[in-house]
């Protein structure tokens, strides 16, 4: 289930907008249809964008062979598609740092995301019971990564292993990215797996033995305080309220080693119309909440799980190479 | 703002399927406008339930005077509109126990309802501060119980004695009564409120100083152990973690004194479908779920405020007559 690839003289893409009611798989055979993917989230998840872009500026590479001012051009256009997607601009930065070897440096940048989401998933391997249930909130995919994803693809990695995962999955208001693509993901990987609304998460963990929960992460802080999408704080408390170990499964590019703790994130508040009912109610809707280190088991890294205290673990982390730049 | 009322000839009630979208009041002048408004929802809550029903009774009283047969065939037939409504079954028979003075007793067991309310909610005004914000789950107001509700009670009698309180409403998926209802309700009270998705609850907790909790309640245990919509466990754990009170508003009449503890309350699963996204998906779908008694700071009752430890507290209330059987 590749979420983006090469093709030829086109870039496909699953469009993640007709999930879960139809698997589309549309080829973007110009720059125009490149911007409109990303930007009309056909393909979402900061990692997808980012190959999509970097295979989207070698295409891009081939259809203005001859004319550098007309590519440049061409990629500047998809780098702007998103302009708050990080890994977007980083990936076209580095293809057009490959003058000559476009293709060949986006699928190095495809390959090594794939390399880091199953480092990942190799070291939650251990984790995990051989049997039982686990929980986790929102979408981490590989639809959203180009690979085996964070926290889904420890839950697949486990699974290929032979360990008999069962996966509640968080319906994650108000966007539904668990219901919608979690759900599905899991399908795909041949995962067993229930949705339950957000607020039964913690029944869930009083009466299906949880044994393990696992989410993944926007921003990680020197001190372990972890943004994510909302709702993983709470499911954080009632983990530790029903001592179950909660891990973050990240790549080592989430974590802002400039940030000393969560209380310099600010939280982003979205547009009221994703939660309302009726017009005009007053709503609070932040997209994401911090969840503070003490309540976090470990993070599952493509370095392997890195334990209490953060402030040393997460410490020794920053020296080594981001597997993403090699 | 009534949901149900006597009108002459008819029954009037709101209908709370047209809610938010629209207030819509509607007469009932048959038996048959009775039975479908109670089959179909458009009367709910099991409080206002039995109001309507017990007008409903006195209206069928009207309508067949002289036929007692078919009077009571008629009683019979709304007593069973919603089989299982408890308090329709017994309004109803009150109402049939008093020949000849029908409208009189279901006038009774309105306003002993919204005595009941009334009291509830003077118990609460003292537990909030003079201001500041509050959170609540689900829907415990006026349209539910056809007087000021029980936890939205609390909010709208401290409103009333000049408290200036916000409340934060959870949307209570999967069915959404919060956004839908409750916020209408506060609205209509004049209370000020923000509505949030359930999953929000913890970090409206910590960014937002919310002062108390209070929900209301399906079945209280006698130790405290308390059954309410899915989602108020979560709700309770978060406001423990944050060092919040956590209130459960409930009439005597919720209380089940033959019940020792929760463990002893099923859980009801309802319909997948109303989760789901994609057919076919499992769904864990729990109406309801139970939060010990060690992690609530009180019960709001007609007869006060009770505290812990809850096995003396609650066996005392079962010495006070149930107000609405006076």
């Amino acid at each position: 289930m590749d979420s983006v690839w090469f093709d030829g003289d086109a870039v496909g893409y699953l469009d993640q907008r007709a999930l879960p009611r139809a698997v589309v798989r549309e080829r973007a055979l110009t720059v125009d249809a490149i911007v409109e993917a990303i930007a009309t989230l056909a393909v979402r998840g900061a990692p997808a964008i980012g190959i999509f872009g970097a295979y989207g500026t070698a295409l891009a590479a081939q259809l203005h062979a001859g004319d550098r001012d007309a590519y440049r051009a061409a990629a500047a256009r998809i780098r702007a598609a998103r302009p708050t997607a990080v890994n977007l601009a980083w990936a076209v930065d580095r293809v057009l740092a490959a003058p000559g070897a476009e293709l060949a440096e986006a699928q190095r940048i495809h390959d090594q995301q794939r390399d880091v989401d199953r480092r990942i998933g190799e070291a939650a391997v251990a984790l995990f019971p051989s049997a039982g249930n686990v929980l986790t909130h929102c979408n981490t995919g590989p639809i959203a990564t180009g690979g085996d994803g964070t926290a889904l693809g420890c839950f697949i990695a486990a699974h290929r292993a032979g360990k008999q995962l069962h996966v509640y999955v968080d319906e994650t208001r108000p966007l539904l990215q668990g219901a919608r693509l979690t759900m599905f993901e899991l399908h795909e990987a041949g995962v067993p797996c229930t949705l339950i609304v957000d607020s039964a998460a913690a029944i869930t963990m009083q009466r299906k033995a949880v044994r393990a929960v696992v989410v993944g992460a926007d921003r990680i802080a020197r001190n372990g305080d972890t943004a994510n999408k909302i709702g993983t704080y709470g499911v954080a408390i009632a983990a530790a309220h029903h001592g179950i170990p909660f891990y973050v499964a990240a790549p080592r590019s989430t974590f802002d080693f400039a940030l000393a703790s969560g209380e310099e994130i600010p939280i982003e508040e979205r547009a009221p119309d994703e939660v309302r009912v009726a017009a005009g109610d007053a709503v609070y809707n932040p997209a994401f909440d911090v969840t503070p280190g003490r309540l976090i088991a470990g993070f599952i890294t493509e370095y392997g799980v890195l334990a209490a205290p953060y402030a040393e673990s997460i410490a020794d982390l920053e020296y080594r190479p981001n597997l993403m730049l090699a």
